[in-house]
């Protein structure tokens, strides 16, 4: 931690944060620089975490070096977690898709959706029971009945369920049906909801918030894990920018970076994350391309019918196509050198 | 609603979609453009929402004029909505401040501060019982026993309690201690949140999300309020950009514009707007003058020792002068010509 | 300056970093920080400016403390700096309303505009005689025509003019007519024309980039105050977000900001800054509320029929309406304590 | 074009709009909506590009379905332009990778960077002459001696030179020297400049600005064309956003936007797009898969020494390996249906 001080700051300022840190039981050292004095802090600084330096008189700001993440880190684990979801895996050279429509809207579109996701050789269905929604007025899922249709379409496939849960009281009820606990981007900082899903004993599949710094959207995942569940697979879905054109900008640096900081599984949406179904062939091939372990895919039997996010959809043509691009492409990459 | 067609749209294209708007019993016009085919659709056009327009073929995007919220526009309403909290009013010329520490950290604290609140003016006592923070190692709040000392607080002063609650199992429990319910930014968009607090019979105090457009924010309002509580006041609090010297962008363009667009009363927080103290004092008076209803303002006994948001909360000096200075230009606003 | 090294760097990589410091002459101190160590340089770290310290291995980053600005900083000058243009002050509490029509569009139209704003009680004229637009087929301006223009509503009213000047070979054309040469957002970090405004001798309004933090903006300063001009007024005009109601997000805390890390005035355009006429009134209050030392507002004779930016135009009616306010408010603000 | 109108709005304000459009020789259809009026324009709506008509009472906001380019649309060309430099190709098929250093720094490191970059394979040599650099006090480049040195470079290998001009009055002098002219991203809306490279003769390499949309970026190109230059290549570099890990976010859907959106060739720089050489790999990788027709590459011979961005500049084994795997992934590619 370094602490900087006003270029104005008086002696007796400098001397009373030089306490302060002393008093915490920390060695320091304080610099003089052209524009700012610093006091960089040695050891455990989190015994400073209840004292609120930037407060004391001619503090101007602190540079913390810490991430405020640890479980997570790639520092505590070098090796990828591997992800064991009922015998299907994802981390660690396991590349695993996740495909399926929006919405459950209904028993059939379901069971049709996932025949065409299982074909495509997937081995997640993803759809949603329960739809956040920004006007009250759109349709919000089919709830606990969505969540049964989703169960009955894994008996047929053997397809593994994802879907989003989104308040702690549903759960219970939503681990009953599905595999995956999906928390999407606007719950990403629910912590009652991360610390729940914490406790579930199902894998989570966290959405990166979408204006989350990635230090945050690890941080969201530290809540997790310290909460007794390691099994969380990380999901860029875009974050928002000025631009207009795309629904989100798709940060697939982002991937490439957890790769580096954290051992855990992340993947890509390239649906949410462009919000135009001509964008998802050439995303996600690149996601794969920067090192994604997997991909989330809208898939729908006829886009043009969906009840949500139909022009991010998929059709069932355009999925096995892009199947066969990411199969192939991934044996090519299989061969290559790291 | 306009549908614009591709330049390379067939013929045939056009008219499916055209007959998707008929089918709807909707009466359209098709326009041809120089680089673009658009199809103006009449009427109440959400009967097209279970309709994915953008999959069909041919289809660039969708144009929609509507904004997704109705009961808390200005259009329904034209004059302002005066919430009442036992007593004490905001909006429609009621101006009112909401002070006090970031955190309740203990009994002698919060009676400390809250004796600072009164004695400068404020009428609302904030304090977080329960803390969101991005990390889970940060300070998470009293809980329950935070919630008693701010109960007590407001029994010895007079003021009203305003406090967040972070989860729908919380919900009744808070509203049994606090005035106004304080739905954080992080949970702009937790549904579940909005839904029950909307059915609490408490008034709500709804923060702007970090990335939220206006206009979801209007529609998480529509939220609380199609729920059956209109009793609700809006918190612009600021929003997330790439500027690193301010914590957030106070947006303070927002508070004019809600004045427009809805009749609900909108306030600042200059303090988490900030993220510095010494910004809050021009940042409240700005608000002021952008035609805010009100203020939230983080004050602490001793800001030193605050444990969380200690670098952007007033010492008591600090907050006596800004009060005298927002009565000052209060009285003056108040002979000007609207 | 820090620089923080990987949680694994290995004691070699530390040691030769710490020889690349004394190297350059300067003392250092290393700290062992729980997730990292950092090497804390002391002194003139400009010296290392020539070393890519963070391409070096084992490094993960450098925390800088240096703003990259000098001569436009408070550090430097303590007293509030005021531009005196031929008479006509702002700042050090010089307030001053630059007002007239986004683009000079014929003799009649700027003349009368001229009047308008004369008898509103602003002291600068502004309008574009070269205007840069995003789409080559808009209207780009009279150029000299416009400028000369310009000129004679100057000598005419008594008006100062400031207008925009965009490549380095027009600087002394524009120099000639113009009292203020105004360096446009889009240029903000054209550093060429930067030294050239630099070496004008007239003025420079300094536009904030849309995308420039203010220690970008306030090194873009320095670049004109280096070149040997010490006359620079800062403006804010909004900057760049994902919100889209309003043109831009007058950001009002980044005025503030400037007033305690700069000497040099600043001022702010919250017709630019919203985009849209019905926000102008009270972002401009605010600003004034905020501290600014002047405004830049659009007027237009009749805004329908402006040829650029008419929305966001006041017509006379309501910008006299606006004078009187900032008038009355100034007064107030004057008999109030700093 | 459709103009929206208030709720509120009268009919004789409506029936004013009506006549404006009539006026101009449009045909227009009135839409009653449940929020909205809308005034559908067919035909040439440029006709009324002169006209403010947001600034006509009633008026809520206009929505243009135009883009403001022609030339570089894909409806103009649907065949991917291939831009010939002196007989190295890019576009349609042709892939070519910049690579070299961020600045030229003397005539040794140039030349040993030139062997190295043609020893990888790829087929120009980039190096900045003239430094657009925030700070004036940080280094600004050779100026025409590196050109110079570029030129050498060039005559000894082969390679074609690509340099940033940052003003008009060097356009001729760069163009002596240099095969690509580079618009960098702070002079994107430098519209002198891209006037003045447009009649340079020579192809065009134009950045994206740092918080461009694609449709400016587009319109900025279209000035380049319009001026009577077709030979344009799109750069992605990045664009800012809220995360701080990365020093942009390299926006890959915006590669793959512009491939449907225009004929014009476009590469990535994942060197500037992230700032950290670990990302350069798999982003160059993703860019490929994305669609890119080529890619800008910093390489330097020895990145601690480099006098700028050495964070992000590859080490000459890193670029080796680099070469290597784009290589084998665009024959994988070539031997994959489109």
């Amino acid at each position: 931690m370094v602490i900087v001080m006003n270029r104005q700051a008086k002696l007796a300022e400098i001397e009373r944060v030089e306490a302060v840190v002393a008093a915490a039981g920390l060695t320091f050292y304080t610099m003089e620089g052209i524009q700012y004095w610093a006091i960089g802090v040695k050891g455990e600084t989190q015994r400073l975490a209840s004292v609120a330096l930037e407060a004391l008189p001619g503090v101007e700001r602190i540079v913390r070096i810490q991430t405020g993440y640890k479980l997570v880190s790639r520092e505590l684990q070098d090796s990828d977690s591997i992800i064991d979801v009922d015998g299907v895996k994802i981390g660690g050279g396991h590349f695993a898709v996740m495909a399926g429509p929006c919405a459950v809207e209904s028993r059939e579109q379901l069971l049709e959706a996932a025949e065409i996701v299982k074909a495509g050789g997937a081995t997640f269905l993803r759809g949603g029971a329960y739809k956040p929604r920004t006007s009250p007025y759109d349709f919000q899922g089919l709830e606990e009945q969505g969540l049964a249709y989703l169960a009955e379409a894994s008996e047929r496939t053997g397809l593994k369920v994802v879907t989003e849960v989104t308040e702690t009281t549903a759960v219970e009820r939503v681990a009953h049906y599905a595999d995956v606990l999906q928390v999407g981007a606007r719950n990403m900082q629910n912590f009652a909801l991360l610390k729940a899903v914490g406790q579930s004993g199902k894998a989570v599949l966290l959405k990166r918030g979408m204006s989350a710094t990635i230090n945050e959207w690890l941080q969201a995942a530290e809540y997790i894990v310290s909460a007794g569940n390691p099994r969380v697979i990380l999901c860029e879905r875009g974050i928002r920018t000025f631009e207009e054109y795309t629904r989100n900008t798709l940060d697939l640096s982002a991937v490439s970076a957890i790769k580096r900081l954290s051992h855990l599984p992340v993947i890509a949406d390239p649906s949410h994350g462009t919000g135009k179904w001509h964008l998802v062939k050439p995303m996600a091939l690149a996601a794969l391309a920067a090192g994604s372990d997997g991909l989330m895919i809208e898939v729908h039997p006829n886009p043009a019918e969906a009840r949500c996010d139909g022009p991010q959809s998929l059709n069932p043509e355009n999925y096995h196509k892009l199947m066969q691009e990411l199969q192939a492409m991934q044996a090519f990459l299989k061969g290559r050198p790291a």
